[in-house]
């Protein structure tokens, strides 16, 4: 297996420098570069220390990197990467963590031909970012999808899935088209439902926005969280990844319609059985350690 | 003001339990009599001890009450009115903890004419139900809406607001149509687009469920908190509620298809900007303390 002693992070938001925090705990052997284009984001770094290296320059960030990981929005991939190209050394790991992977692929693939690309993504984050929101279990028992092309060394692709392991992830492989028809159902079209209706509900003539806050205890202030995420981040994924968030959104409208039907008619045993359905789902996430039992996430009451 | 010593709940499920256990806690001069139509959930509640007398006729468990609280689904509060009736002494305040008011409110002046009828509903829950599932502190910092009538005597208006306030709710009160409106957006809607979203995630050719299940950590598991609710309860909300559900759904669809729109086209500043407004939703929810600060919920990594 290819030993990965030298690890160079470019972007040190929250998923960056949860990924060194990360291996500064879980790797110690390991030397950790960082890199963001954005000064105050390196000085950030810097005070907390969670890198051992911040490098100010893209090019002598990666220099004698075994394993180099993006960590910038997908929309940002291909600048970063002609960035480092010129300090990369033969060999090393491209990767990266974004939340789509096809379009990433084809990005860092043209960015940096030559070089073995294997695309990553830790289902894994909160809705904060920047440096200061990282931390070091962020990945613990989330799942990690390695999504390596055709020509992958296999090596390499051992190595990157090691590496995710040893910070606490559980990994699988599959191709990124399907990596992105996936993460459209679990993650994307749910982020588009959440920016939706906490859109709608503060526009409304006939409810207040204060009256929507003081009572968002009814379920609202569950979507909230989610509409609260990065609005770069959010933006580029639903670009990079239009195709399958299109069509999972036109299964979401027919259900809606059909629910919606349901409701105008007053079909009560249409809506049970619905209602009693999705139970059966929450139940399985729980038993698989996705989420915790607690009633209401937990949340101090 | 009115005192109230004697309060009679009837349906002990989360709400009903969680009621009777604030008042044992806050409240320990009160009496509570509890009922259900359930001889099993009787049962459970004389374990677990959170009333102090448990009636099992409807009528005995009123007699002698000074306030009646129906915490049954929507759809069973005119039975559960009838079936208490001939109990009810002359001056008692009639209440409810139920999700839609307006239709209740008609349930419960026709069934029990004559009598003081003043709706409310504490908005505060979680997805659990049945009697095991309450809690004393569940009301303390949320709001409870009191809904009363025209003809509404005001020292037992103040009385039902007292109470609620003992058990640490903050009160508001408001008439049952505008009730109605604000809690299809701040409620039912969300619980719709959940079930909905859930019910789509499931039935996908594309993706596994167990795919779903492996990878909700991206958000999806977000939704499946809310769509694990009692099927009873929330079956009889849409159809108590249906017009100002639909109402809102119809707006919510709208502002859907301009973000679909902005994705089929490519308009990234048209995602950003609205991806930005919704995050200070979420500030003001949590400087108003109607949610936690910690990222996810504070859920555990
Ligand atoms: N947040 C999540 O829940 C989550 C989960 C899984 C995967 N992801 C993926 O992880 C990636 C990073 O997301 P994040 O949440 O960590 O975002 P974040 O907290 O906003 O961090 C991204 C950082 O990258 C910097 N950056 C942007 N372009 C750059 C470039 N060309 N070179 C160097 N640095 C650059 C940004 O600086 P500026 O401030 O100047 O833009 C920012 O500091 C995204 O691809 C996202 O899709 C996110
Ligand atoms: N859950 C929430 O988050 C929440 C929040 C605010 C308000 N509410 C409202 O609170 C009310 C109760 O909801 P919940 O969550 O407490 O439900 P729950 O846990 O299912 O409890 C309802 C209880 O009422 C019993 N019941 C049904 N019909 C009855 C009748 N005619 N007479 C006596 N008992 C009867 C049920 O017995 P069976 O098992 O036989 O049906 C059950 O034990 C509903 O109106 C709901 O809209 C709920």
């Amino acid at each position: 297996m290819m030993a990965i002693e030298r690890v160079a992070i470019v972007g040190l938001g929250l998923i960056g420098s949860s990924v060194a925090r990360a291996v500064k705990e879980r790797l110690p052997q390991v030397t950790v570069v960082g890199h963001d284009a954005k000064a105050e984001v390196r000085d950030i770094a810097r005070e907390l220390g969670f890198c051992d290296i911040i490098a100010d320059a893209p090019a002598a960030a990666v220099a004698d990197a075994d394993l180099v990981i993006f960590a910038v929005p997908v929309g940002g991939m291909a600048d970063a990467a002609r960035a480092v190209a010129p300090g990369l050394r033969d060999g090393v790991i491209i990767s990266d963590v974004g939340s789509s992977k096809a379009g990433v692929a084809a990005a860092l693939g043209a960015a940096l031909p030559g070089h073995i690309v294997i695309p990553a993504h830790p289902v894994a984050g909160t809705e904060n970012s920047g440096p200061a929101a990282g931390f070091a279990s962020l990945f613990e028992g989330r799942w990690c999808i390695v999504t390596p092309g055709a020509g992958a060394p296999e090596d390499a692709v051992a190595a990157l899935a090691g590496f995710w392991q040893a910070l606490g992830a559980r990994v699988e492989t599959m191709d990124a088209a399907h990596h992105d028809m996936v993460l459209a159902v679990t993650s994307h079209l749910p982020h588009l439902i959440a920016y939706t209706i906490v859109g709608t509900a503060s526009e409304l003539e006939e409810v207040t926005e204060s009256e929507v806050i003081k009572y968002s205890a009814g379920g609202f202030r569950d979507f909230t969280r989610i509409a609260a995420s990065d609005p770069v981040m959010w933006r580029d994924v639903f670009l990079a990844n239009k195709e399958a968030v299109l069509a999972t959104l036109q299964r979401f409208n027919e259900d809606l319609t059909v629910l919606q039907q349901a409701i105008r008619r007053g079909d009560a045993g249409k809506l049970e059985d619905w209602f009693t359905r999705t139970r059966a789902i929450r139940r399985s996430i729980i038993e698989q350690g996705q989420d915790d039992a607690a009633p209401d996430f937990g949340r101090k009451h």
